[in-house]
């Protein structure tokens, strides 16, 4: 088995369906599925959209199999109506005529009367038994797989190859992978790949180019990275850093990790891949939290809430759009406004104090800033925005920065500053 | 050219990246130049995505050519570094070598000059000399397009069908796409499509089942819809109904559109793609809005203020997450919550004509409800939510509904029915 596991395992994925191809619906199962070949060894090739004709479902298949494939995913074409043709294509391909498989047939038929029952669908009885009979023909030699939805998924034994037929909705799909891997034919192919290790880290205030700087002074300082792959990604204003390897180079993976933890010892604020969201509730059990917002406008408040159980910590919050508003809602002088401005270091401080109180919360956090595109000025140029984080013991963290990019890139940066002044604030 | 504009034009899209198809980064390109296709009246056979590996690239390219494609588009794989290679690919493709362009490396150089002096870059100048050689080369007889970023694009004439080599950056590929149209390699292939138009309803309430009746029930009545081209989606609890059509159809497309507005009168509110967000904007001119939500915690709030000039009606919201906050911010009777619960029609009510007090304002939305997952009841289970909308002159909508889905589902609609009923209250 030593020998085997060296080789590589690789796949294909064919998307079917108009809809997917022309935009009208975006493909969720390429991507989700690809992650999932990933974490398995599994190299992907591949992935092909194609509309609902049998020829280029066929030509699809043709050209995975010429690029050396042992394993196609089919998406999607499993429905009851005819431009459902996905089974009838794969036994074309796999040289295996469609046989009726009865045991299947009663299934989708008890699928199809529960369906009817709480559905007002359009299909006359004998419509409903044709597409019963139709989903319950099988590829001579195919395994069926139990309908998660109302269509069966089929893993059908191809020349040197595997097709795994799945359904077109994520909701039906993920779980019938996950089936399908515990199937013999499937196992089969997949032990001959071996499962990547991987962790995550997440990284916020450090530039992907100062991330690429550290790599580059890690692997100079004589740490062999060679067998890591490693891919960074600036995601919603965060750097996820995903860290792939072999069983082999744990101890390498595991001497980067520690690397990187002590140069970005004050942005490395997640190790294993937990979010701020989940810290942040952590961090909040037993308090009580208040907000004061403007430019972000219920954005903080709308992914503070965003975690189930928010309402044991989370009192509330106030969107204080007008100027009117601050002095009406939370007390603030309008002499200070005035002095100041209303997206100022000292009116984001009255509206943190403002919130603590009227709130009677623990802990308050305030944004104020200008969102664009209009009302910048030289001194507050569109982006700039000032955070206020405190408690109800005197702690204190502020910040006053100019945030990149459009109106809806600075409203969502702004409660992401504000999540991580959280964190400060708490641990 | 009568005859000529009847034939079908084929494309098909190739979507180069090692990150893509691992799925770290998301395919923009394909639904983007897809949605482009549908427009021009191309038919697209499929997207292809694959690694930026040389041997991939070329047997996509092979394959679409088989499947007789008249256009490929190539996404990605532009750049400066040793795997950027699709240029080098389409030139083996289209059997055309490489040839240096002498205007393109120095309009390169002077861009790189730029971007070196602004962005701490790591090349040295040898690499960046390099680079700028190796991104001036051109498939003899290609087309160069101007850099919309550092990468120039490339139309390619090939046997029988044109390659159009496109950088993977959206904002890149976008700009760029809209240039490559003005090519006349590019026109002779498209004058042979018949542009589509189209026209896109939408409409919040129907179910999709029901308008899928009602087209039945247009065409029973008499109106040929069978050259006109109808997708219904569900997007994010709004029906969008997408009609696309050849010029010759245009009146069957306009009856179709009165038959829809008659039927559906009171859910069908879009008749040209209008958003429901720049409706409310619209009506809540001249008018002063506050908000009082619960379990939407904010998302109206962000909503509303997603539109620019939203500071001109937006007085400001609370977010009374506790019953205590309901108390001390808006000044709801306890007794009121402990007789009726905090989701109910006689809250919501009190929640409403708080807000429009304490913020001075003219119009008023209240919600409030159970998002789950806990929290539930026979009575009030996982998804009921109590909606108030009132103006100041005693106009009022009232809603209580069960909303199904997830916590996250729960919250997006109830913030969307906010929306809708602001419609109805000010129109």
């Amino acid at each position: 088995m030593a020998e085997t596991s060296q080789e590589t395992v690789k796949a294909g994925i064919l998307v079917t369906g108009t809809e997917v191809l022309t935009a009208v619906i975006r493909d969720e199962n390429g991507p989700w599925l690809s992650g999932r070949m990933l974490e398995l060894g599994v190299e992907l090739v591949e992935i092909m959209v194609v509309a609902d004709r049998p020829a280029d479902l066929l030509a699809g298949l043709e050209h995975m199999k010429s690029a050396g494939v042992d394993l196609i995913v089919t998406t999607g074409g499993l429905g009851p109506t005819a431009d459902d043709l996905t089974a009838e294509v794969v036994a074309e391909f796999t040289g295996r005529p469609l046989k009726l498989d009865e045991g299947m047939e009663a299934k989708i038929a008890a699928i199809l009367r529960r369906y009817a029952a709480t559905t007002p669908i359009d299909l006359s009885v004998d419509a409903m038994l044709a597409a019963n009979r139709k989903q319950a023909m099988v590829p001579d030699g195919a395994v069926v797989l139990d309908p998660i939805g109302t269509a069966p998924g089929l893993a059908v034994p191809g020349e040197d190859l595997v097709v795994l037929v799945l359904p077109g909705p994520p909701r039906e799909l993920r779980p019938m992978w996950e089936d399908a891997l515990r199937l013999p034919m499937l196992q089969r192919v997949l032990e001959r790949a071996t499962p990547l290790l991987s962790y995550r880290l997440r990284m916020f205030g450090t530039p992907e180019s100062e991330l690429a700087s550290s790599l580059r002074e890690v692997e100079a300082g004589g740490l062999n990275i060679s067998n890591l792959e490693v891919t960074t990604c600036l995601r919603r204003g965060e750097v996820e850093i995903d860290v792939r390897y072999r069983p082999a180079a744990a101890a390498e993976a595991e001497a980067l990790r520690d690397a990187l933890a002590q140069r970005h010892a004050h942005t490395l604020f997640s190790f294993d891949g937990t979010t701020i969201d989940s810290i942040v509730a952590g961090l909040l059990q037993g308090r009580s939290l208040a907000l004061a917002e403007s430019c972000s406008a219920g954005l903080l408040a709308a992914r503070i809430t965003d975690t189930p159980g928010a309402s044991g910590y989370f009192a509330g919050g106030v969107v204080t759009y007008s100027n009117r508003a601050k002095t009406d809602l939370l007390g603030i002088d309008p002499g200070l406004i005035e002095a100041h401005g209303a997206v100022s270091p000292e009116v984001a401080r009255e509206m943190a104090t403002g919130a603590l109180e009227r709130f009677k919360a623990d802990v308050a956090v305030s944004i104020t800033g200008v969102a664009g595109p209009g009302g910048g000025t030289e001194e507050k140029p569109v982006g700039f925005v000032c955070f206020e984080a405190i408690t109800a013991e005197g702690g204190s963290q502020v910040r006053s920065l100019v945030i990149p990019g459009d109106r809806s890139d600075i409203r969502e940066r702004s409660a992401l500053v504000g999540m991580h002044l959280l964190r400060r604030l708490l641990s």
